[in-house]
């Protein structure tokens, strides 16, 4: 079979998610970049791999395959030797995972993609900031990191469903939850504080995957210098982003 | 271990997903009814089974699940004799039937339940229609019926990803389409006659599921039958529902 493609961008939370995942467990991999800030993901070649016209997805010999949730358990049960916690072959350890996994869809990912989109990224990406759309989005992500903190992270483990070591579920929610790194920092830290069980958890899966998750996070790391500089040029001179200008020279 | 429980209502798309899953499958089970209209899957009893208090929910001896997608997948891994076909376990056919499942979350689910509710079911939840709530869940509604005529319906077969017999998938995602009989039926009509595969595939599922699928669906057809004669009583007299009052004599 043909090595792995991975298509792919970093600015994805959900591509975040695939890479992290590839590179922990030293799968043999191209990583190929669709610039989401210049459309690519809409070009007629990326559409041969994915029709819906989203990253990531994944090329494995003539096998096309797209939804980051999806992808994360085909690699770890189509690879041989992944280490069973990330998806675990254990009938009720693997329904919890994909319970979790389910709900992160509608909840978690959601609110937390409404809430950056119509609070910081939207003129980025061609449209208005929702200032209504934002608000409503805001309940949602205080209602899923309320769930998180008292359901999905009460059991014995630091992770996700009691877990003791991370899970492809736990590689999905934290790089989702990475995302808030580009809203206005004291926001970031209004929404995050009163969630003490979900700050433990980002550091306990930052560190169990480290040194990948700083640099599959590194182009989100200088996404979030580049917005705050550019909220300080707005306090100090009142100029507006130009259309696409805080994600093109990325 | 104890019998298998199913909590549901079968007025919630997933619910009957899960129950026509069921009953097809001739698993032995009891129906345990949570009565949405009366609120009462907020219940300090279900929330023992369920803590995000939302139906379906399952109990198999001291093991509890929520997520629709997440119980098809137990039941049809857990249970002995179940066809290969509602969750092929063939690799690449399973990373197909996820894919699909992940994908119906913030598309198909997204717009018809949005839709749907924000144009009839509102008032009878207790909230008031939102017009420009459920334009927008329009969009998002015939975008994603766009993509299963064009992407999940191009295959071979009449089911989802090409299939010759239907998944979980088609299971799922038909019965949400069900949600659309309580519109004005005229409304119906419009948003569902330009997709020829989806309306050849609902029919399909309902073939391939009899007399279940019926069984499963009579409570919504009750309803659509209320919200028709509601709607002449509205045209005639011009008199308003009552909150609560759409659902709770069904």
């Amino acid at each position: 079979m043909t090595r792995l493609k991975v298509y792919a961008d970093r600015m994805s939370q959900p591509s975040r998610a695939v890479l992290l995942f590839c590179r922990l467990n030293r799968l043999d991999f191209d990583e190929i970049k669709v610039d989401i800030s210049k459309r690519q993901q809409l070009s007629p070649q990326f559409k041969e791999i994915n029709p819906m016209q989203k990253v990531p997805a994944i090329a494995h010999g003539t096998f096309n395959l797209f939804e980051s949730h999806a992808i994360l358990i085909y690699l770890a049960t189509a690879f041989p030797r992944i280490a069973d916690h990330w998806y675990p072959a254990d009938i009720y350890g693997r329904a919890k995972i994909n319970s979790v996994l389910d709900w992160h869809h509608s909840n978690l990912r959601h609110g937390a993609v409404t809430y950056v989109v119509n609070t910081v990224l939207a003129p980025a990406l061609g449209y208005p900031l929702d200032p209504k759309a934002a608000a409503e989005a805001e309940k949602v992500l205080l209602y899923s990191l309320s769930k998180l903190e008292d359901v999905w992270l009460s059991g014995d483990g630091c992770f996700l469903v009691g877990g003791f070591q991370p899970s492809i579920a736990d590689l999905s929610m934290v790089c989702e939850l990475m995302q808030l790194e580009v809203l206005d920092e004291k926001d970031r830290i209004r929404i995050l504080t009163p969630y003490k069980k979900v700050l433990r958890w980002i550091e306990a899966t930052k560190a169990a995957t480290s040194p990948h998750f700083d640099e599959v996070h590194n182009i989100l790391f200088k996404a979030k210098r580049k917005f705050q500089e550019q909220r300080l040029r707005e306090a100090n001179f009142g100029t507006k982003p130009n259309k696409m200008g805080g994600l093109s020279k990325m």
